[in-house]
């Protein structure tokens, strides 16, 4: 029996993880989690799973929260140090990281003090720190198990073997949302739009980074963290059926990939079962001949210049990618609440990174200080 | 050092198969080699890689070869004795069977039996005698390591994977010369428009194998075989590319895909590397976007009666496979030298498969005995 915590209960992957352990009552148990403000959904997960713990975001989400519970049976708690109560509360043996935005990096970087193996999908934390983080799981020997489908598929490929072999890891991407629109068919788009992705039902945060590229970018830099692999050998190829879902080159020109419909229990579930896997079920087969044709295409940079800056930033490394990170939450959110247009997000985050002059393997608390600094930045230039 | 046997030295794959020792001249050594009756390719083989021992198919071709060699440096024999001695000599480490037909069987027994690892390109003799060859590669702990770019791949996406996960494996297939006739236009095609296939330069025998699907078809039977599956989880893909080799699909639903421009080299270097890689030079690099579209499509068991024949050959088993190939080289011998139409080669194996009644777990001379009764027996159709 495999204990878990899960953080971002009552997000996309959250949901999606929570289904895997459903699955497998034999296999796995929900010990501990946190959710933001959604109490309904959390409320009912709580019922339903049975957890120990439960860190919400906020103390008016806890005192609503107190009211619908019985808490002599359950623990709760709100705000960050919940959320670190969570993560490595009791015997959990694994951590899904699944909280949005760059909050679940303390909680990460404590569960590999306490050697709890880390499925990760909050990307902003490998993004934000992948230096810290690795550097952590490697000196206190945690497995970092990548739960985005991307990483999952290069995770997979690598099965078997040696990383000196690599040539290339090649990252496909959908093309999100926009990907048939010319640059100037960006401008006046709504945020209704960008919410609608041809392959993937996700939330609204990793939605809008899709049709940016923004999140293939985050990809990337995650990509370079979790597979120790330089930059110059990461590619992103345009595949819009989402059918294969990364590739890995090795030095003897075999190609590896992963493949599936588009289903996130598949790879979150491996993470959960690493190095085994177990049935699926529910899960449609793919079947090649259903689809008829696979369409791969070249990216080109200029039409998605948040996955240029992406690699720029990557490049320059030390705290750029916070910058990258924290203005494109900021400027994101802004385009959500309807505040800035679509092409803003890549000016914002432009802005924000020529403003920056980089600090090399800087610590938590400069990290922290260059995200905040950064947010604050693109609120003046949004207000 | 690896000390390598290659049986069919002047062949296709024993061409390409030198090319990769010659690249690789501090991990390769050619110690021994077999060919047949190309002298004049065999000679320049024996000049430029100094094998120790050579061994011919027959009296005629040893007795042209006696007289441009210097024997007193190099060993060389003829006939099934000789071929035998080049497959296990002195410190062969690996063998590579590249040799065509049945007759790379017994050779690759004894090879196992000296703990020989088997770089295995010669299909018949899994075909014919699946059940012995692996029996002894267990018996022995010896691997048996593929060398047909489909079962690599099938190999490659199996590495640091568990059988007991395997849902499904999943063989594609260019559909050969002729895949874009309809049975109707069959009738007529000449040897010509038969050996030019569309994806890959290969021997005679295998390209017109291609064009009847036949060569699928035993890889069908050759893979129940290396990969210990049953034939009810092997499928097979038209592909018409040729860019993914092969699939598996395993029970969480994730499918494994290895993919490549076509280059019999990385196969076999594989099989000498494994399970590491080494760098291969001069190969092209694989770029989809290049490609733009990959092709999928449902095979019509009708249209390509050869493969619906082995998948029976193989659920029959014991001897049945046996017919199928000694009837499929007979009659593919036999269009080669304009003796038949193209559909008579079906018509022929299938004739042969009816009369025949298989006898369960043959030993080798009952396989002998079979396969030399099927060709006298085709033969007769034929004259």
């Amino acid at each position: 029996m495999k204990k878990i915590s899960l953080l971002g209960a009552t997000g996309s992957i959250g949901i999606q993880t929570l289904s895997v352990i459903e699955a497998h009552p034999d296999e796995f148990e929900l010990v501990s989690m946190s959710f933001g403000r959604n109490i309904k959904s959390g409320i009912e997960i709580i019922r339903k799973f049975n957890p120990r713990f439960v860190a919400v975001q906020d103390k008016e989400t806890y005192e609503k929260l107190k009211l619908e519970l019985e808490i002599d049976k359950i623990k709760i708690g709100y705000g960050q140090e919940a959320l670190i109560e969570a993560a490595i509360f009791d015997d959990v043996d694994c951590l899904v990281n699944a909280v949005v935005g760059s909050v679940g990096l303390v909680p990460t970087l404590k569960a590999i003090e306490n050697k709890i193996t880390i499925a990760i999908a909050n990307k902003e934390t490998l993004v934000t720190a992948g230096h810290l983080v690795t550097e952590y799981a490697r000196k206190h020997e945690v497995d970092l198990l990548p739960v985005d489908s991307e990483h999952s598929a290069i995770f997979q490929c690598l099965q078997g073997e040696k990383s000196k072999n690599i040539k290339r890891l090649i990252i496909t991407a959908s093309g999100g949302s926009f990907r048939d629109k010319t640059r100037e068919e960006l401008t006046n788009v709504t945020v209704e739009q960008a919410l609608n992705h041809p392959n993937w039902s996700m939330g609204a945060k990793i939605t809008i980074d899709s049709a940016t590229m923004m999140n293939k970018g985050l990809e990337v830099i995650e990509a370079h963290w979790l597979f120790n692999i330089p930059y110059q050998k990461i590619d992103v190829l345009l595949h819009k059926e989402s059918i294969i879902h990364s590739l890995v080159e090795f030095h003897d020109r075999s190609v590896i990939a992963q493949l599936g419909t588009p289903d996130m229990r598949v790879p979150i579930q491996y993470a959960l079962t690493y190095p085994d896997r177990l049935p699926l079920e529910n899960a449609k087969r793919l079947e090649l001949w259903e689809h008829g044709k696979l369409h791969f295409e070249k990216i080109n940079f200029n039409r998605y210049k948040c996955l240029q800056y992406a690699f720029d930033s990557g490049k320059i490394g030390g705290t750029m990618p916070t910058v990258l990170n924290a203005a494109n939450e900021e400027a994101v959110e802004a385009f959500l609440k309807g505040k800035i247009k679509f092409l803003q997000i890549e000016d914002l985050i432009e802005r924000a990174m020529d403003k920056h002059k980089s600090i090399a393997h800087p610590d938590l608390e400069q990290i922290q200080e260059v995200d905040q600094l950064t947010r604050n930045f693109v609120q003046t230039l949004i207000s």
